[in-house]
């Protein structure tokens, strides 16, 4: 819909719905596009905030390597552009990792926070993982990336009953993802390799939902769990039966837990 | 709040707010006043229906014992003379065990169907904790029904954090519970002894969330997943970290659960 | 088979074929004809030894109350006077807990431990579920004492199979266990009442497995995690689909991890 | 150490030991080499026999693409040359498979059979994974080979903890892996494309053994339970703490459930 310019950098965004501000943060191989069927349950009672970052969707691409602070200084600078002084932010996978960066160096602009199939630290295994998707992306071969990353993205049972949407997909890869798209893939893929927040999480002081998903064998629930006993003020929830994509296998679940709480993270339940 | 006369039986029931009817049944040794902490995030969209059951609260007593249909029977009555067309109804373990036999009776009845930490049969072993909680109830002992019940109510972690909190329940117990509750209860623990709906199931067709959680003993995961794979319509998430009351112990998920589902479940959500 | 005196009682044992002594010991309502079914398959390689500790059994009964220390002691006077240098220990639930506490102690004495349904401390949990077990053999009634404690022994699926195996077990309490037995039961109960080692497991070097039971909801799995994550030489691995009574439900199983674990524990595998 | 011809094919095997013969079953990136580190322990009362499938190690490379069922006939063979009448087979993850299709056809063939880290179909995701590690085999590039395959083989802790081992054998892949090693293993990789054994796994009648990990992400712990609910005599048990690569990770698990098993499943454990 609409750019702003940041730092010399066209940055897209959408917004929808009026209200407080929810920031949606996308997954690595996402972008505003992603989002289409949750526009209208999420923008109901809150302005939809989608946002591309650089090197994804209609965002500008970058021209070097960088880390995922540039997207934690470019959220703050759009944010202050746009006069949003608080927000309620949601990341899933890459977009969480962004997100928990901001939270610890901007947590007074948020409201609440949402982290859904993320991790507080690019361990070791993971740091492999994207060097074989950084090969993959490399080829520019959409068959090539598609195997090397999607079988790792949605759980096997998903994969089983959804094949023919899937290879569909492989062939849209093939036609539509570009080199600049690819080159853009490698430079966010690497983006994250030096990514450890596991010391910082205890700054987090907002209201925090973890979610994930029973079959997430990309980023394993017991890695939201890391991060929902070192934040005091984190709840946390398992989607069942989804693989890494859990907004995508499990919509009404994803978007239950991230509307439910939404609505009742500032309420009192006084029990004990 | 005030009272309806079914069938020459006084049942009482308390509502909130405005909007669609959101009715919440209570487990088996709940009343309308333990929804208390909840009252304000539930009523805020919706016309909140709080109801003991007979033998529960301020409800009339029974003379004789009875099965859960009678409950459902109630209910039905109740929605009827209440001029409730179609509820949305949450049901948490015996509750929730008349929410689904209400669903399989009359699921024209309902927009939604949310079930907490709740069963579709009563197996031999609950049958035989039924019979240990029947032998404690007898005694009208607040010490000895505290403790034959409670430590499968709350998680190992709940209660090591809150004992305090739990024995003076158990001093509650003790002054608070007349005779005549303990026989309300032993008719209520009576009535799910022979309940087993797993071949009826498939009959709920009204979008349902099943909610599990984690450290459930009682009642643990893999029967709300039973219940998750013969709904057809049905979601599921679970709580991490909360016992058999989950609603008690992990409020905000609970919550999180229920409000977002009813926000939600009549989206469509088109990814694949 | 035998009786050895030891400070003036006599404690009951069995021994049965040659090798390494093979000590087994009991969970709180076992005692050594518990371990019958086993005896051919563990006494093939290892001297297999069954006791009694005082107040189980046909061991004699202790005239006041007691801490499992007592047992530690009888145990390692009982190994002196027998000869048995080093043994190689398996203890079940309660059982497991002395053999802990043994093992913190007298590690010199050890080729081996294996810790299956135990745990570490008696949480605030457990000790109200010994309080309502303590009132259940208060009334020296076999079938409030059998629907006290058998539903939190067997998993739901192992009493859904064998309800008729179990109701003649109950019938067996009935007649079998006297007044004096229940309240040796109830000094029993009452040892682990102060029971904590966490801060001591770190001690324990002697290889060790730990076994736990997916569908244990007395002494959840996790109860057994952080007495492995505590002993750096320990192994873990967790039967499928048993209860607390892992030995009796998963025969096979149970018997596969011990036997092989010693087999194997002083092995060296040299992979990294 | 020895070569037997069968259908003009060189297969190598070796033994070690004296008893009845048990046989281990290669994964498909394993030769009898991977086992050193575990033949001291398993020949020690048993003929331990290893074996490199065609394609695979010291064993001659196929002209052409095959099946497993390739492997079973091969296998059966041998066992008639040998006059191994029967013997206790064990096969993990695509051992696992071929060993699963050895037990429908040849089950009299059989005392025993353990099944660790295997599935009983090739599901559509495992599919495009084999897709993925063949498109990384043909680029004979030992790195793009080590980062398409191992971070899915080995669990984030196992690599975490074990990084500079990883990185060696890394360099090892390098130099060692021929262009003759990746084709055969890119047939071996294709020869299980069609494996689908659901509806037979009934048939299997001989003492089974089915070991899952924890922490397996390429054959989740739920593929094995599948296999173990459709096996009548299966039994189950779970490594905790490994990934994919158990019997690497956690030797000691492994060994135990192997050794132990096999000491065991004959006897009759009469409890119910």
């Amino acid at each position: 819909m609409t750019k702003i310019s940041i730092r010399n950098k066209n940055v897209y965004y959408e917004t929808y719905g009026e209200g407080e501000p929810l920031v949606l943060l996308n997954g690595i191989m996402m972008s505003t596009a992603s989002w289409i069927p949750f526009i209208k349950a999420f923008s109901k009672n809150y302005k939809l905030f989608l946002i591309d970052f650089i090197d994804m969707g209609q965002s500008d691409k970058a021209e070097e390597n960088y880390t995922q602070n540039m997207h934690v200084e470019f959220l703050k600078e759009v944010f202050d552009k746009l006069n949003f002084e608080k927000v309620n932010m949601v990341g899933v996978s890459y977009g969480g990792e962004v997100a928990i960066q901001f939270a610890i160096k901007y947590g007074e602009r948020l409201n609440s926070l949402i982290l859904a199939n993320t991790t507080s630290y690019t361990f070791n295994g993971l740091k492999d993982i994207g060097a074989s998707w950084d090969m993959a992306a490399a080829t520019h071969d959409g068959s090539i990336f598609f195997n090397a990353t999607m079988p790792h993205i949605y759980s096997p049972e998903f994969y089983q009953d959804n094949i023919q949407w899937l290879k569909d997909r492989e062939k849209l890869f093939q036609k539509a993802l570009t080199a600049e798209w690819y080159e853009g893939f490698r430079r966010l893929n690497n983006s994250s390799l030096e990514y450890d927040v596991r010391d910082n999480l205890h700054k987090i002081k907002v209201p925090t939902l973890v979610i994930g998903a029973e079959y997430d064998s990309l980023l394993p629930v017991r890695f939201q769990e890391e991060i929902y006993k070192k934040i005091e003020s984190a709840k946390m929830a398992v989607i069942k039966g989804a693989g890494h994509a859990s907004m995508y296998e499990k919509p009404y679940e994803f978007s239950s837990l991230v509307l439910g709480f939404l609505s009742c993270c500032n309420e009192e339940f006084k029990i004990v």
